[in-house]
C-alpha cells in the first residue's frame, strides 16, 4: 500500500523537497493533493508529475488560469483558505505535509488534524501561535505529529525507544546565521541580501531572515516546549555553526543522543514520510573526517535578543507568542522590501509585546484577532 | 524489587566504577557476589561496604587471609576460576557485571550466560575471541547483553527503537590514543610511562596501552561485528581526540544517532544496570560550548597497524581473532615491563597471526588451546 500525501505549500522550499523525496520512492508514496499560493508554473510542473486528484492556489484569478491550462489533466483547482483545506482534508490523503509559510498554514492544518490526518509538520506557527489548541486536539485525534523541522526531527529521533522521564534537557542546535560574529553596529547596516546568505541552508527568504535574528530559534524553542512537553527552562540553545548536529537530548544519566547529518531537508522529510521505517533518500553521507572540526559556543542573546522574547513569549503563554510571531512577520516582510533595519526586526517586537495585553487561546478566532493586531501594531510603529 | 548484581572484576577500574554507581542507588541494587584476583585489601573494603554473600579471589593462599582478615563478616569466599564461576553463577543474581581483564573472563562470562544471567558485558574478549560460541548461546538462553565499553554502549543506545534492517554503518570513535600525531620514528621511542597517560579515560594499563596502539579499536571493531551483527565492511572508524562523541549509527536514510558524554565510565555502567530505565548518576554535565570545537580524522592505518589487524582477523574469523588477542595481550605485558619497544607490539602480532592455520570455532576448549599456542609463538619470537 503507497502512503497517500497531501501537500500544504507544495512550490515552497519543503514542498519542493518533499516531492523530490516523492519522486525517488514512487512506490511507497503518493500524492493526493497540492496547495500552492502564486507559483502557478511549478505548480502544473507538478500536477502533471504526480497527478494528483485535487489542487489549492491563492485565489480564483490563478485558479481559473491553471484551468485553463490544465484542461487535459483530470484534477480538481480550487482557491483561497477553503481550497487549501479541501487539499488538507482529501477522504485518501493518510499524511499532510504541512509546509505553507506563516500564519496562513494554521486553519489548513488544524482542518487537517480534525480530519484524523497525520501531520509532518514543517509550518511552525501551528504550534508557536496555536500549541494550546492544537495539541490536545492531536492528542485526542490520536494522529501522529512527525516535525520536519531539522532540529525537532532530530529531537523526535533522538527520543525513539526512550522514556519521556529520562529526559533532563532538549538541546536545540543554531547555525547563528550570516551574521554570528558581527557586532551590534555591523547588524546596523547588513542587508536583505546578505541576510538571505544562510551558511548552510538553502530555505525560504522568511525562515532565512529569522535564522539570521536568530528568531527563528525563538520560534523553535516555543515548538519544542508543544511537541516534547517540556519546560522553557529545560529547553537550551547552542550556538554550533556547521549545522551538523541537528539537535540532542540529554538524559538524566549525561547521556547525549543527538541526530547528525548534511545540510538537506530531505533526510528529515523522508524521515516523517517513512516513519516509523526508513528510506535510502538521495542525500550524500556526512563524513566526520572530512569536517575536521565541529565547533560549538553560547548563543549572544544581548546582539541577538530576538532569541529572549522567544523564551519570553512563551514562557508568559496565551496569546502572547502569537504577538510575537505576527510582529515579527510584519517586521521581516518590511527588512526584506528594504524598508527597515536589520537591528530594527527585535525593536518592533519589543515594542508590540510591550503593548500587548495577553489573554489566553481558546479558540483560533481569538488568535486571528490578536494576529491583526499585532500586524497593525508593528506596521503603525514601523511607519 | 532491587536489582542484584554479580560483579567480575570488582577491584578493577570497571569494578570499582560499578560499586560508586551502586553506592550512589542503594535503593535500586544490591551486590551479592565479587570475584577479584590481587588486590584482597581492596576487596576487603568492598565486601565490608557492599556485604556480599560470596567473593572470590585469584588463589587459595589469597583466600585464605581474606577468611581471617573477614571473619567477622557472613561471606563465603572461594578460589581460582572455579570461584570465579560461583561468582558468576550465584543464584540470586540478576545481571553480572563482567569485568575481568582479558582471556580470564571468558569461562566464567560463559558460565553466566549458561546460568541465564543478564549480562553488562566490558570484557571484549568474550566477544572478540568467543563470539561465535557466545552469541548463539546469548540468544538461546534469552539474555540481556548489554554493552559497557562507552563505544558500543553508545551504539547500543542509538539502536534502541530502530530497526535493524534501517542501518547503514557502525562508526566507532576512537581518540587516537596519546601518540595520535606521532611519527613511526617517534614511536619506536615511546616508554610504557607515556603510553600510560590516556588523553581522555582512566582505565587499567592493558587497555590503556591498547588504546595507544588502537588495538583496542581493532577489538572493538570485532566486539561491534557480534554485537550488532554487522558486516565488518560497514563498521568504520574515525579519529575523534576529546571522545565527547561515544560512537555513532548511520542510518540508510542519512541520519546518524551519535552518544555523546563526558569521559566517565559510570555513564555507560549505569546505563546498563538501569537498563531498561536510566538513573542520574552523579558525572558532570557535558557543556558543549565549553569544548569549543570536536575534532574529527580519518585513522592513520600505516602508523598504527593494530587497528587494521583487527579488521583483517574479524574477517578472516574462526581461531584468528583468538590469535590476535593471545599475541597482543603477551605483547602488551612485555611492554608494560620494558622489555620490547612500543613498535614491536604489532610486529609480533604479525608475525603470530602469519603462523597461525585457523580452525574454526566449536568448543571453549579449542579457543583454550589456541590462546596457549599463541602466546608461545609470541614470548618465542620476542625472545
Amino acid at each position: 500500500m503507497k502512503k497517500k500525501l497531501a501537500i500544504l505549500g507544495s512550490t515552497g522550499s519543503i514542498g519542493v523537497s518533499t516531492l523530490e523525496v516523492v519522486a525517488q520512492f514512487p512506490d511507497r508514496f503518493e500524492v493526493v493533493s497540492l496547495a500552492a499560493q502564486r507559483n502557478i508554473d511549478r505548480l502544473e510542473a507538478q500536477i502533471r508529475q504526480f497527478q494528483p486528484q485535487l489542487v489549492s492556489v491563492a485565489d480564483e484569478a490563478r485558479a481559473q488560469v491553471l484551468r485553463t491550462r490544465c484542461a487535459d489533466v483530470p484534477v480538481e483547482i480550487y482557491a483561497g483558505e477553503a481550497g487549501a483545506i479541501q487539499v488538507a482534508t482529501h477522504p485518501a490523503a493518510d499524511l499532510v505535509v504541512s509546509a505553507i509559510v506563516g500564519f496562513a498554514g494554521l486553519a489548513p492544518t488544524y482542518q487537517a488534524i480534525l480530519a484524523r490526518k497525520d501531520l509532518a509538520l514543517a509550518n511552525k506557527e501551528t504550534l508557536v501561535v496555536a500549541g494550546a489548541l492544537m495539541m490536545p486536539e492531536i492528542k485526542k485525534q490520536g494522529v501522529a505529529l512527525l516535525p520536519v523541522d531539522s532540529e525537532h526531527n532530530a529531537i523526535f529521533q533522538a527520543l525513539q525507544g526512550q522514556r519521556r522521564a529520562d529526559v533532563r534537557k532538549i538541546i536545540l542546535t543554531c547555525s547563528g546565521g550570516p551574521f554570528r560574529t558581527f557586532s551590534p553596529a555591523d547588524l546596523q547596516r547588513v542587508t536583505a541580501a546578505q541576510a538571505l546568505r544562510h551558511p548552510n541552508w538553502a530555505m525560504g527568504p522568511k525562515i532565512t531572515i529569522d535564522s539570521a535574528t536568530l528568531m527563528n530559534k525563538g520560534l523553535e524553542v516555543i515548538e519544542a516546549h508543544w511537541l516534547f512537553d517540556v519546560a522553557f527552562a529545560d529547553i537550551e540553545v547552542v550556538v554550533h555553526p556547521q549545522s551538523v548536529v541537528h539537535s540532542l537530548v540529554e538524559y538524566v544519566d549525561g547521556s547525549l543522543l543527538a541526530e547528525l547529518g548534511v545540510s538537506d531537508m530531505k533526510i528529515p522529510l523522508a524521515y516523517a514520510l517513512a516513519y516509523p521505517e526508513r528510506v535510502p533518500v538521495a542525500v550524500p553521507r556526512l563524513k566526520l573526517p572530512a569536517l575536521h572540526t565541529l565547533m560549538f559556543a553560547e548563543p549572544d542573546l544581548k546582539t541577538f535578543p530576538c532569541l529572549q522574547y522567544g523564551y519570553e513569549a512563551g514562557q508568559i503563554g496565551g496569546t502572547m507568542p502569537a504577538v510575537l510571531n505576527a510582529a515579527n512577520e510584519i517586521a521581516v516582510d518590511k527588512f526584506l522590501q528594504g524598508q527597515i533595519a536589520f537591528t530594527a526586526i527585535p525593536r518592533v517586537i519589543r515594542h508590540v509585546m510591550d503593548q500587548h495585553a495577553v489573554q489566553a487561546v481558546t479558540s483560533l478566532n481569538i488568535l486571528c484577532e490578536v494576529d491583526r493586531w499585532a500586524r497593525q501594531a508593528a506596521s503603525a510603529w514601523l511607519a
